[in-house]
């Protein structure tokens, strides 16, 4: 029997224990199993940021990546590893559901935008009743800690994967009025370049671990290309027509 | 002598009171003067998902805005009107911060993400020390509410305003893997013609009320042109590709 069986995708917020809600909190008191993705050898950080709530004694379930660093990420090798994982994943957490037990899965952020959880979800969401808990994202985290209004009115806001072409990163960059330029990483000096030919690198602001105690912020013209984390923020606000 | 003066910009999110975040909780505690804007007549959202946290006593300073109505929203006058409000709201709470108190001003959502409180924030935070609570946004209280996950992986998402020429929006809507059209009110039908003609009408959603007890959600296909609310929003879920 399984009429209590819940599934429960939970968004903890971008890393700040205090950005969590109270959804949130009462979601985790709720829930018998505890999910949470991870590196092997790494905490999960949405680990980290529920610890404070969650019940003693309640049941945590790891969930780890497959090591792929060998495989490209464009390729079906790649495509095939995660999938059979996060059909592993889904099959783990749906056995627990079927014993009539409350999953809930946490994420980073808000769980339906850029997030794993989603994985899990269009895998078990037919067959399982299924509840979500907004988080307040990675990027509402980086601008409240710079304190720069991002969009307002009118304006077109766009969220970019660094990941993309140059040419592609610089014409969607000209063409929109704010802009998030997410997973940095590597790509530093190719996202600098297309601030630059879009007209867009004065106002551009380069944000790292935003909601953390340590992160670092300053503008992107004061930043070196010498290294930048992926999870690293470049945020270029909007809003140039100010009443 | 004000030096315990601090202006905070809380988001206290889309609507549900239980997606108010610690921080705001704990923000509100602090404040010794709580500022909303509505207009006048209404009572402010934000108020209303605030209200069980407010201090007994605490200043509340309601920010009403100016009847504008008969005003185009393109026009100088209008800019002007709007303007002088702003100015006079940030005189008010600056003439609080000159006593040494801590004013807080609420918004729905995020406060930095198409809200109010970023025209006092540009006004005041040169000349006071400020802080910002980021906040559930109103889209993802809506994709939330609907279960949809609305980007992943590489995805470019957008935010774009209902207002803009049909032309525009179709445009945009075809270039985009994600994106979330918001200020639908009088504009659906034309919405409606965009995402056809760009190709995404198959996938949008509408949402009303994404948060409350009373929300409407349904296929944009199974919903009449008849009336929406200006707070309505349409989501385009990206994702294509899923592995």
């Amino acid at each position: 029997m399984n009429s209590g069986a819940r599934l429960i995708g939970i968004g903890v917020g971008p890393g700040d224990p205090g950005l969590v809600t109270l959804n949130a909190i009462a979601a985790l008191k709720a829930a018998d199993v505890v999910a949470h993705f991870a590196k092997e050898g790494n905490t999960s950080k949405a680990r980290t940021i529920a610890a404070p709530h969650l019940k003693p004694g309640v049941e945590e379930l790891p969930l780890l990546y497959p090591v792929t660093t060998e495989l490209p990420k464009q390729g079906a090798a790649y495509r095939q590893a995660l999938g059979a994982f996060y059909d592993g994943a889904a099959e783990s957490i749906a056995a627990r559901l079927d014993q009539g037990r409350v999953v809930a899965v946490i994420a980073e952020g808000d769980p339906l935008f850029y997030g794993s959880y989603m994985h899990l979800h269009v895998r078990l969401a037919a067959r399982y009743p299924t509840e979500i808990v907004a988080g307040v994202t990675g990027m509402s985290g980086c601008w409240s800690a710079v304190g720069t209004p991002i969009a307002q009115g009118d304006d077109v806001f766009t969220v970019l994967p660094a990941t993309m072409p140059q040419f592609e990163l610089e014409r969607r960059l000209a063409d929109t009025d704010a802009a998030v330029v997410m997973k940095i990483g590597r790509h530093l000096p190719k996202v600098r370049r297309a601030l630059d030919r879009a007209g867009r690198l004065d106002r551009a602001i380069y944000v790292e671990r935003g909601t953390m105690a340590n992160a670092a912020i300053m503008k992107l013209t004061d930043k070196l290309d010498t290294a930048a984390p992926y999870f690293a923020m470049v945020l270029v606000p909007g809003w140039e027509g100010r009443p």
